[in-house]
C-alpha cells in the first residue's frame, strides 16, 4: 500500500490563483512519486476577515452558529478551487467539506473540538487514486450543524486527519520555512532546526514563536503525529516536530539529539509587568489576588514572589499588554481590600527565554544564561523557569542585544 | 396551527446589506402576524458570476461536481447573513444549506433534479417558532455530494418546499412586481394581472416574458402550489400564478376569470428566421433536416411549412439569434444532401404573441389579432398557434407598433 501523506496549505499559500496553482504542482509531484495525498486548505488570503466584517455590519452580535455557517464557506471555496487546479494538471482529485470528510465535532460553535473522524469516505477516494482535498477549520456536529474549530483550526484538521489515516507525515506549508534558533531578523546567523521535540515546540510557541498553535502541537504529541513545518515557496526541508526517541529508529541518533542543550532563544515584547508591593505574608492572599484577576478574563503569565522579609513581600506578574489597563484596575481594587502597598505597572519590559530538553541533563545552563546577560550589563528583573525553559524579564531596550548574546554564548549559530 | 408561507428572495433582493435588512424587515412583519415563515435566498448580487470567473481562470473546463461545491457557497453566505439580520430584529431564525434542509437530488451536477425533500428538520425548527432560512439553488445527493439545480434553481427550491410543507402560498420576490398584459416599456397603459393560470404563465414565459423559469412553474402546476410573484421594493399585491378554478372557492369568480379572453401580449426580438426553399415533398425530409439541426444542440422554436405546390415546398423556422450562424451552416449542408433550393436567413424579425386560456372558448380571436395588424399595414410573415396562444412573425421595425395595436384591440388596458 502506498504511504499516506497529509499536506496543509495555509492562507498565504493559497492567497491567490497563482499560489493555488503552485501548491497544486507540488501536490502533483508527490502524487506522481506514488504517495496517497490528503490536502487540507485554509481560506484564500483575507476571505475570512471579509466575511466577519460583513456579518458584523449586519449584526454586531452575530450568533455563533450562523457565523460558522458563514465562515465555513471560505475553506469550501478554496478546496473546490484546489481540486480544480489539480484536475487541470491531470491529477484526479475531489474536494470535501469538513462534514463530507467525516470530521465530527462537539456543538461549541466558533471553537468546536473534534470528537471523532469517520474517514471511510476519504479512504474510499484515496483508494480510487484520487487526491482528497479537505476544507480545513471546519466540521459538523452529530446533528449536521456546521462548526468551525477556532484559531489554528486548519492545522488541527491536518494533524487529526494524519492521525486517523496513519499518515507517515503531516506537512504544514506556510510562509515560514521552519523553526529557528532565534528570530533571524534579530540574529543574523540563527539557523533552522532540523528537528524539535513536541515539548520544546510547545514551550517556544508559548514563549513567543508563533509558527503553529499550541492546540495542534498538543494533539500531535498525544498521538505521535510527525509534523513537518515548511515553506510553500521552496522545496527545502523545514523543521520536523516529533518525539525524537520514537522518530529515529537509530537510537544513537536520538541520543545525539539529546546532547543538543538548547533548541532556541525566544523573545516576547508584548507583555507588561505589574508589581504589588508590601503584600502581607499571610496564607491565601496570593490566591485572592490571582482569582480576582482571572475572573476578569485576564491571562496572567509569569508570576514571581520573593521570600518575604519583615512579614511582607512583593509579588510581580506579567500580563498581555492589551489587558494591562483592566489588570491594573482589578489589582488595585484587590490591593486595597487586603491592605497591600502600591501597585505599579511597567510596559518597558521584554522576556527573553531559552528552550531545550537538554537542560534537564546539563547543569549550569541557567548560570550560563545569566552570565551572558551580565557581560552585556543587562539587569535581570524577574526570573522564571520550567522543566525545559528559563525566562528572564529585562528592560525592553536591551531585548535584541540579549537575544544575540545568549544565542552566541550557547553556540547556536554553528548549526 | 399557524399557516406556513414560503418566501423566496432573488439575487437583486439580497444584492447588498441594506436590501438584506429590508427583506428581513418584511419577513419579521409576516412572522409577527403569526405566519410560520420559510425563506429561500439566492446568492448576493453577482457572487455566483465572480465564483464562475475564478473557477474558469484556474481550470477552463471545470469539473461539474467541483463547480457545485464552489457555487453553493454563494447561497450559503446569503442564508447565514439573512438569519443574522433576522436575529438582529429579535426574530428567532436559523439558516440551512440545501443539504441540511433535506433537499435530496440526483447526481446530475450543475443541473440536478430534486428527488425528494426530507423536511423534518425544517418543521422541527418552525415548531420552535423560528424562521427557517434555506439556501436556494442547491441540494445534496444521497451520497452527500453537494449539487446545484441550474438556472432558476432558487425558485425551484421555493416551490418544492412550498409543496412538501403544504404552504398556503409561495411568494417570489424580485425587482419585477408581477406579470403585465404587455411590456410596460412598450405599452404605457399595460396593467398588472391579478391572477394568471399556470398554462398561460408557461406560454408567456416561453414567448419572451422572463419573470420565472418554466421549470418552477411546471412543478407548481403539477402540485398546485400557489405562487405570488411580487416586488421586494414595495408592499403591493403582485400576480398570483395558480389554477383559477381551484384557487377560487367562489365558483362564480373562477368563471368570470375564464371570461377574460387574453392575459397578455408578448414580444420576442431575439430570434432569427431561416427559410429552406424548394424542399422536395417526400416523407422523412423534414425529419432529416430537424434531426440534423438538433444534433448541433440548436433549439428550433417555431416551424412553419406550407402546403406544397408542384411537389416542392418551403420550410421556415426560427432559432435564437445566437445560434443563427451554426444553424445556417448545418441547414445548408443538409440542404445540399437532400437537394433543396437555397437557404435564407433573416434577422430582421420579431415575434408578437397573444396568450390566454379564454381563446379556447372564444372564436375569432386569431382573426381579431390579424385585423389589428392589418389596420397598421403590418405584413405577417409566419403564423403559429398553440392551444392558448397565437404568434405572428413580422418585420422587427413594426414590433412595438404591433404590440400596442393588439393590446388596444383586445381592450387589455382597461384592467
Amino acid at each position: 500500500m502506498q504511504k499516506i501523506i497529509v499536506q496543509k496549505y495555509g492562507g498565504s499559500s493559497v492567497a491567490n490563483l497563482r499560489r493555488i496553482q503552485g501548491a497544486a504542482q507540488r501536490i502533483a509531484r508527490y502524487r506522481r512519486r506514488g504517495y496517497r495525498v490528503v490536502v487540507v486548505v485554509s481560506a484564500l488570503g483575507d476571505t475570512t476577515d471579509e466575511l466577519v466584517y460583513l456579518a458584523h455590519r449586519i449584526n454586531p452580535f452575530p450568533r455563533e452558529r450562523e457565523m460558522d455557517m458563514l465562515l465555513s464557506t471560505g475553506e469550501q471555496i478554496s478546496c473546490a478551487l484546489m481540486a480544480l487546479a489539480l484536475i487541470r494538471l491531470r491529477i484526479e482529485a475531489i474536494s470535501f467539506t469538513g462534514a463530507q470528510g467525516g470530521i465530527i465535532t462537539d456543538t461549541a460553535h466558533t471553537r468546536a473540538r473534534i470528537v471523532r473522524i469517520d474517514a471511510h469516505k476519504i479512504l474510499q477516494e484515496l483508494n480510487k487514486r484520487r487526491v482528497v482535498v479537505v476544507a480545513g477549520f471546519q466540521g459538523m456536529t452529530p446533528e449536521a450543524d456546521i462548526t468551525t474549530l477556532g484559531r489554528g483550526g486548519s492545522d488541527l484538521t491536518a494533524v487529526a486527519l494524519a492521525k486517523v489515516l496513519s499518515a507517515s507525515v503531516c506537512e504544514i506549508y506556510s510562509d515560514v520555512d521552519g523553526v529557528y534558533t532565534a528570530d533571524p531578523r534579530i540574529v543574523k546567523n540563527a539557523h533552522k532546526l532540523d528537528i524539535i521535540s513536541y515539548d520544546e515546540m510547545l514551550e517556544m510557541a508559548s514563549l513567543g514563536t508563533q509558527v503553529m498553535q499550541d492546540r495542534s502541537i498538543e494533539v500531535a504529541k498525544k498521538f505521535n503525529v510527525v509534523i513537518h513545518l515548511r515553506s510553500s515557496f521552496n522545496d527545502k526541508r523545514g523543521t520536523i516536530i516529533c518525539d525524537p526517541v520514537r522518530y529515529f529508529s537509530n537510537k544513537k541518533e536520538a541520543k545525539r539529539m539529546e546532547e543538543t542543550v538548547l533548541s532556541g532563544v525566544t523573545l516576547n515584547t508584548s507583555e507588561a509587568k505589574l508589581t504589588i508591593c508590601d503584600v502581607p505574608d499571610k496564607p491565601g492572599l496570593a490566591a485572592r489576588i490571582f482569582k480576582g484577576i482571572s475572573r476578569q478574563g485576564i491571562n496572567v503569565d509569569m508570576i514571581v514572589q520573593n521570600t518575604s522579609r519583615d512579614r511582607i513581600t512583593d509579588i510581580s506578574f506579567t500580563v498581555p499588554r492589551s489587558m494591562l489597563k483592566a489588570a491594573l484596575s482589578v489589582t488595585r481594587k484587590i490591593g486595597r481590600k487586603i491592605h497591600t502597598g502600591a501597585v505599579f505597572a511597567d510596559t518597558d519590559i521584554a522576556r527573553v527565554s531559552i528552550v531545550g530538553v537538554g537542560m534537564k541533563t546539563h547543569p549550569g545552563v541557567a548560570a550560563k544564561m545569566f552570565e551572558a546577560l551580565a557581560r552585556c550589563r543587562i539587569n535581570i528583573e524577574m526570573i522564571s523557569t520550567s522543566d525545559i525553559s528559563i525566562s528572564c524579564i529585562i528592560k525592553k531596550k536591551f531585548a535584541q542585544r540579549a537575544v544575540r548574546a545568549i544565542h552566541k554564548t550557547f553556540g547556536l549559530e554553528k548549526g
